[in-house]
C-alpha cells in the first residue's frame, strides 16, 4: 500500500521524546525512518517507563515504524557511514542542542554539499539561535517559561504544570508538520531546506484567546481553575452521583442546558439575564444549576445534554479513557505483536486518512536490529568494515 | 515567492477555534484559504475576545492569510456556487459536526463527483463515526473526558484544566498536517481522500508515559501537582528573589545540579544515593536546596545553571513571554498592519521553514471582504447572481 510519505528515508538522530515523537508521525505516514542509536543501551527510553517481558512500552509506543542501527557518531568511520547514508536520505531530524551536530562534522554547509535535497529538522527547547539557544531544554522548565503554567491553576494557588509533557509533544507535532511541508517544496524544486520546531515557540502558538487578548490590552489573564474566566455557568457540577463537565458557549447553548434542567426561566431573571451578570453571580447560579442535576444521575445527564445539543462529558481517568468505547471505536488504542516480548498496547494514530491511512508496518526495533541491512543497503560489507575497504 | 502550499487552494466551511487554527496553519504555509462565513455577523470569533479599533484581536490571530467570501450554504443558490468552487478547489476543511455537511447535500459521494482530487478533511470533537460521534465538543469537555484533567492538579485536590484550549489547538495541527500528507498523496495519484482529526484523539496522543505506563502496569498516574511522579528533585525552587523552575531529567544533569549549588557530597549521602530514596526524602532534599539557592538570585541561577548544562528556568506570564528577548529573536510576535484597525500584534510561525518559510500575505479580512474577487474568479457575474444567468 502507498502512505504519503512512502519511499521517504529518514534518519532519525533523535532520542527520549520530542524528536521520537516527531519521527513516529512520520514512519506512521509510510517513512523509513533508520533510528540512530550509540552507546551501551542506545535511547535511554528504551530503560525509561514500566517495562514488561524486558521491554519498555513507553518506548515500544513511540519508535513503531523505525528500523534502529547502532552506529558510533563519534568515531571517523560512524561519521563517515552518516555521510553516506546522507547522501541518499531525504530527510534528517535532529533533537542535539543547537550546535552540536555542526560539531560532529555535519554544518549546514556541509550537509548541503552531501545533499542539497536533504530536508534537516532541528528539535530544539528554543530554537537554533537567540540568546537562548545555548540552554538545555527540558519539559517542565518550558512549561514555565513559556507562560502556559502561569494561566493554570485555581484561583489564589501558584500555577501548575500539566502532568504529560506536552511542549515536547508539540513541538515533534510541529516538526512533522514542516517536515512533510519541506518535501513538499523539494517535489517541486529539488531544494531541500532547513526545519525549525522549538519547545517554546510551539508551546505559545497554542495559547489562543489567552496570548490575543494580552496583546491586545495588556491585561494578564488570571487563575481561575475550572471555572472560565469570561462565561458562566461553565466547569464541573453534581449530579447524583457524579460530577458533570458542561461549558454552554453561547447563549443559544445555554438556553438549550437551561431548559433541558428545567431553569429555563433564569434567562429573564435580572439575576442572570447577561453573561457579565451571571459571571457576578455565579456562585448563586452555579448551586441551583447542582440542585437540578441532582434529580438524576451522571450517565442520563450525559446522554440527556448532548442529545439536546449541549457539550456535556465527564472527568475520566487514563484508565476510563483507554476503555471507552469512543476511543475503541476510533481504533485509538493498538494491541501489536513484538517478537520476544508479547503483545503491546499502545496509543493509535490521531488523525486518520481514508485512502493511505496510517499503519504499523513493523514495531518498535531492538537496539541495532536492523544494523546489519542498511549496512548492506549502503553497500557495506554487514560485518561493519570501514568504507574504504568495503566500497 | 514560492511557499510550501503556493497554488493550494482551501475552502474552508470552518469556524470558532479547531478550524480556522488548522486553515491558518495551510494559509501561513502558502495556501490559498477562502473562508466561508453567512449569517450576519460571520465567525463567532469576529465578536469574541478583546477589541482594538473595532477588531478582534483574536480574529485577528487566527484568521491572518485568509480570504473571506459571504455565502449563505442553506440556500440553493449558496450551495450552487459552494460546488462550484468546489471543482476546482485542492482541499476543503470543516467543522460541523459528523453528518451536517452531508445534510447540505455535500455526502462522500457527492463531493467525489465534484472532485475526485479534493481532499475533504474534518475536525470533530470525537471523531466523525463511533458512539460520541454525534455529540457536541468544547474543549473544556474533551479536556475532561480525554483523561488531560485527571492528570492535572497538585495531589490530594481535584483534577483541573488547563487554561488554553489545547484540544482545539491540537485537533487543528493534527489537521493540517493530515491534509499535507493527503496532498503529498494527491500529487502522486490524482486522488483526495478524507482526513479526519478529533480533539480527543489528538489530545489523547499527547500523554507520552502516562498512557504506555497505565497501559503496561494497569496503575492509574496519581497527581502530583509540579513534582515529577517518579523523578526527584524535580519543580519550584526558592532563590533569593523567587523561583526557579529545575528538572534534572538523568543522574549526569543531576550531578552538574548538585555540583553547580555546593551539594555534591548529597550522591554519596545513603538519604539520596538513589532516585528512590530521592524521592523517599523529597522534602528533606528540596529544603537543602532552597536553602544553598537562597545564596543568590533568580536571574543569576537561570544563568550560571543553564551554562553548566541544567535546564532550569523560571514561571513567566504571558507578558514577560511575549517581551522575552528569545522569542523577539524568534520573531513570535508579529505586528500586523491591517487596513482600517491600525498595527495588529498577534503570534508568530511555530515552525520556521529557511528556504520557503512561513509569510504573513495578507491580514485577516473584514467580513466578505473577497466575495466579488471569489465571485470573478468563479467566472460568476459580481451582483452575485445565480450561476445559470452568470454562466
Amino acid at each position: 500500500m502507498q502512505q504519503p510519505l512512502s519511499g521517504v528515508r529518514v534518519i532519525d538522530l533523535t532520542r527520549i521524546l520530542s524528536g521520537p515523537f516527531c519521527t513516529m508521525l512520520l514512519g506512521d505516514m509510510g517513512a523509513d525512518v533508520i533510528k540512530i542509536e550509540s552507546g551501551r543501551d542506545g535511547d535511554p527510553i528504551r530503560k525509561a517507563g514500566a517495562r514488561v517481558n524486558e521491554l519498555s512500552w513507553y518506548f515500544a509506543s513511540f519508535n513503531r515504524n523505525k528500523r534502529s542501527m547502532a552506529l558510533e557518531l563519534r568515531s571517523a568511520r560512524g561519521k563517515e557511514i552518516l555521510a553516506r547514508m546522507l547522501q541518499t536520505a531525504d530527510v534528517l531530524v535532529e533533537n542535539y542542542r543547537p550546535g552540536v551536530l555542526a560539531e560532529m562534522g555535519f554544518d549546514d554547509e556541509r550537509l548541503g554539499q552531501l545533499n542539497p535535497r536533504l530536508v534537516v529538522a532541528s528539535i530544539t527547547g528554543y530554537g537554533t539561535s537567540g540568546p537562548y539557544a545555548d540552554r538545555p531544554a527540558f519539559d517542565f522548565v518550558i512549561q514555565a517559561m513559556s507562560g502556559f503554567m502561569s494561566t493554570n491553576g485555581p484561583e489564589g494557588t501558584p500555577p501548575i504544570r500539566s502532568a504529560p509533557p506536552i511542549t515536547d509533544l508539540v513541538a515533534g507535532l510541529y516538526a512533522a508538520y514542516g517536515v512533510v511541508n519541506a518535501l513538499r517544496t523539494r517535489d517541486r524544486t529539488g531544494q531541500g531546506q532547513r526545519v525549525d520546531s522549538s519547545m517554546m515557540g510551539g508551546m505559545v502558538s497554542m495559547f489562543a484567546y489567552l496570548t490575543s487578548d494580552y496583546l491586545a490590552t495588556g491585561a494578564l489573564p488570571q487563575r481561575t481553575g475550572n471555572d472560565h474566566p469570561i462565561t458562566a455557568p461553565y466547569g464541573l457540577f453534581s449530579t447524583s452521583d457524579g460530577e458533570i463537565a458542561v461549558a454552554p458557549s453561547t447563549d443559544e447553548i445555554l438556553l438549550r442546558f437551561l431548559t433541558l434542567i428545567g431553569l429555563a426561566h433564569l434567562m429573564d431573571d435580572p439575576r442572570f439575564k447577561t453573561n457579565a451578570l451571571r459571571m457576578f453571580h455565579r456562585k448563586e447560579l452555579n448551586a441551583m444549576i447542582d440542585e437540578q442535576l441532582s434529580s438524576d444521575t451522571q450517565a442520563n445527564w450525559i446522554r440527556r445534554l448532548n442529545d439536546g445539543g449541549v457539550p456535556c462529558g465527564k472527568v475520566q481517568d487514563i484508565g476510563e479513557v483507554m476503555r471507552d468505547p469512543q476511543m475503541l471505536h476510533q481504533e485509538m488504542v493498538l494491541d501489536i505483536e513484538h517478537p520476544g516480548h508479547g503483545q503491546v498496547k499502545m496509543v493509535g494514530f490521531p488523525v486518520k486518512l481514508s485512502g493511505s491511512p496510517c499503519a504499523v508496518r513493523h514495531p518498535a526495533p531492538e537496539y541495532g536490529q536492523h544494523t546489519a541491512e542498511i549496512m548492506r543497503e549502503l553497500g557495506l560489507a554487514e560485518d561493519g568494515k570501514p568504507l574504504s575497504s568495503a566500497a
